[in-house]
């Protein structure tokens, strides 16, 4: 016997690639192609290094005031975490403790089944339908939990109130998650169902709307009971406060409003430009409420204009996956990399 | 039933306190006196935030390199994360699944016990003898794993590479974790052994020796086979990277050797001060290569020092844990903050 066979076994996961030359085209994580407010560089840049010596804020006080305040909310309704992955994370540690199956879409974000299956949590996978939309009535059973991710990834389809208010409706002894990573580029938030229903928690990233994936920031709002169950899982494994830096680079993203909606303005209009372009190449794009696009062509295998992209230093998302492996997710870039990746695209179909 | 009943149940974790007044002297929390190198500051202040809208490098490549050239291995030895506590944790995801016991001693860093139980890890205490001496020969009997934190916490005591490997001859057949976290500050680092076991690994932070609590940075060394398995780890639970940031602050603080040697050496005299002095008055003080010393008066209770010099707005550590009781745990500050402890404690005690 040997010390290595007790290592960890596991499949490698997969990430966009990050190819290491300069001149690409990166469409491929959802990041903002625009850089974050020039508030938040001020932040950085005049930051006082010297505080760095002590530990953070184990709470981030002071972020998660800057939080609760920008969406109406007060404090105990806000937890601040490294990251949506760090957030949800222990919002399922905090919240899945039934033993009865969660719910979530079978299409939906990946890491969903990863916790379930480190934290040992049953789930159930519920088919969207073929349009990709997810049918509220479905969530009806008995469950220990649902998490939606609203608009959905990598569909980029969102639903409304109603919508919300059905699956809420449905499930008032379990937690329902609404994660609301790309919320922010034209889809519906859950906030005004906040005061309405206790058990409904929404989580926030920084990486996507506020240009800030280098920096690892999310949030989690709901009521002060689910909430504290969270604070309560962070404690329960020692996992690490944002950092100095990070907190500061929060609050001066949140106080930038102005240049937070321009730059989402600017996502939104060139979401709609391609939108209609891919179409008249004979894309069926579905209906955007996020910073990316999901689509497949009417005769060309997606996994082909993927590897013809490639070749050409542009990188999309293909999943090799059941149900979407004819779709690509396309980041929304600046125009002018939008324009190459017509071009391209153009040259490959006609 | 309600969705309360699933919430997570834990008794909440106490970490030393942080008073919100200002005028306070901070010795709770093993903390650097001094500042991050000026270097760190000029990383910091002339950081490039446009940069932010990329996630980070996942597996901070730079930082990695900087780290393996720092200490003369490759960057396949090393694995860089969000401090000790997330490295750590990977770490024992990564190593101990073998279903028997890992062993570690009984005063130790508090979190192994957490992660053993969050990971349903077994694991057994050995017990450290009347001195808070390891004995390396009680490491002996088949187990899972082995961790020892050198120099050891809360009790600042160290071995030397004898020590070290008696254990590691004794465990061949199973990794043992060095926690190193305090090693700068006079300890005898297990680096030399790394060559001759595969099954070392060695975890290191910045938030001690390089001033950097506030940023979250920790690395780990060892084998390519042994760091391999770490970033499986992190992989399977979407573990998130090292913010870009905190990269370039740790490459920072890793080129000013001068500055760092400096701080280590001001701390190292206060803490020879401060011990001398404290046995003037009647304390029996461990022989620390830490920065911070453990240490019990001859008469009067640590709990009552504690709580007076909390009276006095000078706060360390006490742990209300059987064998520890009597001991307060003090963090090396700056001569000015020593010297208002001992006259507080000249106070108490004359």
């Amino acid at each position: 016997m040997s010390w290595k066979d007790n290592l960890i076994k596991i499949d490698a996961y997969v990430a966009g690639e990050q190819p290491d030359k300069k001149d690409f085209i990166k469409l491929n994580a959802n990041e903002n192609p625009y850089p974050p407010s020039p508030e938040v560089i001020k932040a950085i840049n005049g930051f006082d290094g010297s505080c760095l010596k002590k530990y953070p804020s184990a709470n981030a006080v002071g972020l998660v005031k800057t939080l609760a305040e920008y969406h109406g909310l007060k404090p105990e309704n806000v937890f601040a975490g490294n990251g949506t992955d760090d957030v949800l994370s222990l919002c399922f540690r905090a919240f899945f403790n039934s033993g009865k199956p969660i719910m979530f879409p079978d299409i939906t974000y990946s890491f969903n089944t990863v916790w379930c299956e480190i934290l040992n949590i049953p789930y159930e996978q519920i088919r969207v339908d073929e349009n990709f939309n997810i049918n509220p009535n479905d969530y009806k059973r008995e469950n220990g939990g649902v998490v939606i991710a609203n608009p959905n990834a990598p569909t980029s389809v969102g639903g409304d109130l109603d919508f919300l208010r059905v699956i809420l409706d449905n499930n008032k002894n379990s937690v329902v998650i609404v994660d609301e990573a790309y919320v922010d580029f034209g889809g519906i938030t859950a906030i005004p169902l906040l005061k309405e229903y206790e058990n409904l928690v929404i989580t926030r990233t920084f990486s996507k709307s506020r240009s800030l994936a280098g920096m690892r920031l999310g949030y989690a709002m709901g009521s002060p009971d689910a909430i504290s169950a969270v604070y309560a899982a962070k404690d329960s494994m020692n996992s690490y406060p944002v950092d100095s830096v990070a907190q500061a680079v929060g609050i001066a993203s949140i106080k930038d409003e102005k240049y937070f909606r321009e730059t989402i303005a600017k996502v939104i209009n060139t979401r709609n430009y391609l939108t209609e372009k891919m179409r008249e190449i004979g894309f069926k794009v579905l209906e955007s409420s996020a910073n990316f696009i999901f689509a497949e062509h009417k005769t060309l295998p997606a996994k082909e204009i993927f590897e013809y992209l490639k070749s050409k230093d542009i990188y999309v998302r293909w999943f090799n996956k059941p149900r979407i492996d004819n779709y690509l997710r396309i980041t929304i870039g600046t125009d002018e990399e939008i324009n190459a990746l017509l071009s391209a695209l153009k040259e490959k179909i006609q």
